[in-house]
């Protein structure tokens, strides 16, 4: 395979600083590509290109449905998304994909093959990809490199050489479906955006303390009593048609189900929860962890996972187990049964009853009748002992020395490691946090294209652990209403510093007119991609 | 006229706290009012109305277009708007208008009639008002009496006794489309949620240092060198239609011009504005102040806005002048020209040039075809001698106590008054800033709901001269995408604090369920009204 030398882009336009040394309004590449490949060299001309001249042959697997959903979507929506009419005068022109597997039948997993390389001349293009996963996101390297030629009044097409894989393997967004629901809609929509910045993970947060949206057939009083109402809830059939949706798009479907604190809503499960006292010793009526001396929890717990295990294709399962210690004191110490429990056991904190919840947890899940995964949230690391094969998700870290110290510990031990602490979009504040410190914030809230989870110092085989990221959009303020626009482009440096290569991504200024030409074609596809670099503005505006 | 004692909803859902001392996501109003009318006397019985079964009659009025327009836009949009099967079967239900003046011609002005009294019983209703802009107002109060039954699938209609009238008469929403261009759809959609808030002013600040998108027929090359591009901007026959729309909505449109500073993208008008300096003695080549040295622009400026007041038939004109101590040093002191014509005129410093600008500017819009009522930004109050007619927008103030003293001086001078300085909504940051404190920022920056504009000590004459406010969504990080989820429902706490009477309305936890309610049924008719107070979920969530 071919290895061409690094040309950058070389249609730039010059990101002079302007008002309050501000980028440029206009300031847009013309046919860059976000995230940035990891090797590409532009060709020295650009043709013409037209909707009605243009055709794919997709070869042996043209029969293959996700190849057809993609190409349909492409050819009739992404590939052309400006309202101009278009020269159809343009001679034709094919892109030929080639793929060297077959049509997969299950959903992506951890390990896809997401590489692809390109080759666009003036007369052709040609699309490799040992697998699926990478043809579709060579389909999106190459709907990238057509722009609109404003003075012409038609498409362009680059010419180019492309190689490219990402950099890390998990590259996630989080949606929070308990503290707001999202309809599916929404969620289909975020799952396009996804696409469209090479991310692969769905991380479902979709159950927490406030709700329990998840229609569980074992357990159908689950979210009969605990969803906000008969109208906020995924059916199986919703949920099977998102993961489907996200296959489509090379997307895995990680559901997140946290216990045992952030239970509130599973209240409706006998037994479950432990009843939870104020200082004055009154009963809250707020339980909100479960109750690890019912051994009928571990039964129900053990059933309940075997459905989800059903439901979710995704290899990854996550366990949550993350502020416990903010319900501790009133849901496990006030309570007399489970203060009998740790008395029998010898137990002489309430750490210990936890690595006793979590080594129950743990050998649950080991006994499904499909094996899986494990990911935890941090704290299962910093206070109990998952095993050696669970996976670590980061989130805390208010310094970026921190963060790093963070990310060492648990790949010292051995863990693999997701990262999400310098990556909260859900705390919106007024500037470019995509790139610029915004004061009043801790240092890892923003600057987030300049967060690299390979910033701490560890041995070859640590570095090679960290798994890669996911931008976390906790639903507290956010719903069907603005989380699009909320998102976007913000998750975008995140899908950057996760896929591309760190040398050629280590400078905002210089991304930002590939940033602001992906906020113009996303927008002109009609999604929500918010301004977020001072005045701009995009050839043709956002229009719904 | 009846004046009933003041009795609160009855229906209200306890706003008992929750997870964190959060509001309860079901806490919600049934038929509640927002912004709290004046007086209200809700009755005892609710009852049963159907979409088929409901009937307008506007007596004498029945031809206005503004009458009609309105019975049209709410019997087949906002009183139904939950998409559920409503019972046909009810009795037939009829709302009875009587406006005591004449179909306005013209667009409403300063010192228009919002009041009107609504009486609600199960047989039928009677709506009066003065003017068809009170009539607008409580054709939104009735539709807002009728809420979603989820027991029994059907619409309620609340009976009661109102007497409403707005506390103060401006109440108004900035908009800035230089920084970003907004399109008509979008300003039509914040004209009809404006309405729904009972606010009458769109404060228009159409242009800026970034862009100049409105055409001028006299001065065509100010838009076609100044705008964005040919489609960032707004025709004359675009600005007639949203002038229109405004209308028909009770809502005066307020433009701004700002001079002499944020001027940049006036520049193609030759010679108006001067040429500007770096600390070396370097063309910055960011012009952004106009020329007064040069007696032509002021020829330029009295044909300019000649024009604007046959564009706008708005009474007030917004003529800017802030923020001009920016560009002093760069633009005027540094200029041989400038301080060449400031010692003729035997000026010594720039604030005496400024003196003169102002003085000139006010002397050429005394003399336009149509009389105006000039409005300047506070500078001009704080640095200069506006003519005592000409009303003061306060909008400093990082204080409380800052912002109150700059009230008073204004109206202590004789001066009107309208206050944005605690409203500056384009400052978004995590939390619930309409109603707490969020910190690192300041003080003025949020609690919307409990800023005051009469909260200074002055005489009962000076509280007279405060005509209002306006909340500021300044355009830097603002355009289609995603303007309507940052302003909704921030700015309906404006809204309410300038309607409503401030004893009735000085606890956000008891406004909390009937914003709630308002939330969530902007987001049947379709807007974006977010999240704003945690975890909570309407009985329909918003769909596109």
């Amino acid at each position: 395979q071919m290895r061409e030398p690094l040309l950058f882009l070389s249609l730039i336009v010059p990101a002079l600083t302007w008002f309050y040394g501000r980028s440029r309004p206009d300031a847009w590449t013309q046919g860059g590509v976000w995230p940035l490949p990891q090797h590409i060299e532009y060709g020295k001309v650009n043709r013409t290109i037209s909707p009605q001249r243009m055709f794919i042959n997709a070869g042996s697997l043209e029969d293959c449905d996700i190849v057809q959903d993609n190409v349909r979507g492409y050819v009739e929506r992404w590939f052309f998304p400006f309202p101009v009419t278009a020269d159809p005068s343009a001679s034709p022109y094919h892109l030929s994909i080639r793929i060297g597997s077959a049509c997969p039948v299950g959903a992506p997993q951890q390990g896809m093959n997401e590489s692809y390389s390109l080759k666009v001349s003036s007369e052709k293009a040609v699309l490799e990809a040992s697998e699926v996963w990478g043809a579709i996101r060579g389909l999106e390297t190459f709907s990238q490199l057509i722009f609109y030629d404003e003075k012409e009044n038609t498409y362009k097409l680059r010419t180019v050489v492309i190689e490219d894989w990402p950099r890390f393997s998990v590259r996630g967004l989080l949606i929070d479906t308990s503290r707001h629901f999202l309809s599916v809609k929404t969620i289909k929509k975020q799952l396009d955006i996804m696409a469209a910045n090479k991310m692969n993970v769905l991380h479902w947060h979709i159950v927490d303390s406030e709700s329990f949206p998840y229609e569980s057939i074992r357990f159908p009083h689950l979210s009969k009593k605990g969803a906000y109402s008969p109208r906020h809830v995924y059916t199986r059939a919703m949920i099977e048609d998102i993961i489907e949706y996200a296959r489509m798009r090379a997307i895995r479907v990680m559901p997140e189900f946290d216990t045992p604190g952030h239970t509130s809503s599973w209240n409706s499960q006998s037994g479950l929860l432990t009843e939870c006292f104020d200082s004055n010793g009154e009963d809250t009526n707020l339980p909100n962890l479960i109750d690890p001396t019912n051994e009928d929890n571990f039964k129900f717990l053990g059933e309940f996972f075997d459905e989800v295990v059903s439901t979710f294709p995704e290899k990854f399962l996550h366990l949550g187990g993350d502020e416990i210690s903010d319900y501790l004191e009133e849901c496990w110490s006030r309570n007399k049964k489970i203060r009998k429990f740790m008395k029998q056991r010898g137990f002489t904190n309430t750490t210990q009853l936890e690595d006793y919840y979590f080594t129950r947890l743990e050998n649950v899940t080991s006994g499904l009748h499909e094996k899986r995964d494990r990911v935890f949230w941090q704290e299962v690391f910093d206070s109990n002992k998952p095993t050696e094969s669970s996976i670590i998700h980061i989130w805390k870290g208010n310094t970026f020395a921190e963060l790093a110290e963070n990310i060492r510990q648990a790949t010292m031990k051995g863990h693999r490691v997701i990262v999400s602490s310098c990556w909260y979009l859900n705390y919106v504040k007024y500037g470019t946090d995509w790139k610029s410190y915004v004061s009043g914030t801790v240092e890892t809230n923003s600057r987030y294209y300049y967060c690299d989870p390979h910033d701490f110092i560890g041995t070859r085989e640590q570095k090679k652990l960290v798994m890669g990221g996911v931008a976390a959009m906790w639903g507290e303020m956010i719903d069907n209403t603005n989380i699009e626009a909320v998102l976007w482009p913000r998750a975008s440096a995140v899908a950057e510093r996760l896929w591309s290569r760190r040398e050629d991504t280590n400078d905002a200024e210089i991304a930002w007119p590939r940033l602001h030409e992906l906020r113009c074609r996303m927008v002109s596809r009609g999604y929500r991609f918010a301004p977020t670099n001072w005045p701009d503005y995009c050839p043709f505006e956002f229009t719904d």
